[in-house]
């Protein structure tokens, strides 16, 4: 299993941010194909410090060629543009190999 | 469902680093109390850019008490002492509550 994470840093209007993400971006992402499971969550707090993130959402997919090919797909580049749209400045995207 | 997630980025002895996090230091917070389920994930790669993080550790409980007694137990404070012995410079930690 491979996915793709994507952590955003605290927007400036958590409230417009929060109202679009949910409303629009997840549901735009749900269409992706091949996407096994979507994991979101909501940063609470650190261990002894700030936290440097927001939220997080993990988009899980069979094998890198699955996760490649939906973002490829045109679901996934709509998901990328709604995402540039409202998020440019807060997300920070990586791919990861999931060990268990 | 909360979640304990550890950020690792780029260590400068990758080799060293991973020996310690697999023999020693995932052993130890496998016995942390209240631990539902350990993802453990090596990052691969980031979309169009270099990804600002090497591994991720995901650490499940049923809720924040739960997770907040964890860390101060014997075995709690144990895990997090290691972590600090060979992965201060490159961690950071934070809560998250997992909507999905």
């Amino acid at each position: 299993m491979v996915k793709l994470v994507a952590m955003f840093k605290k927007p400036a209007d958590t409230s417009s941010f929060d109202d679009h993400y949910e409303k629009i971006h997840i549901p735009l992402v749900r269409k992706m194909p091949g996407l096994r499971r979507l994991e979101t969550s909501k940063v609470t707090g650190a261990p002894m410090s700030v936290p440097a993130f927001y939220r997080m959402a993990e988009m899980y997919f069979d094998d890198q060629q699955s996760l490649q090919e939906s973002i490829m797909s045109p679901d996934g580049m709509a998901a990328a543009k709604d995402l540039l749209s409202f998020a440019k400045e807060v997300v920070q995207m990586f791919f990861a190999d999931v060990a268990e």
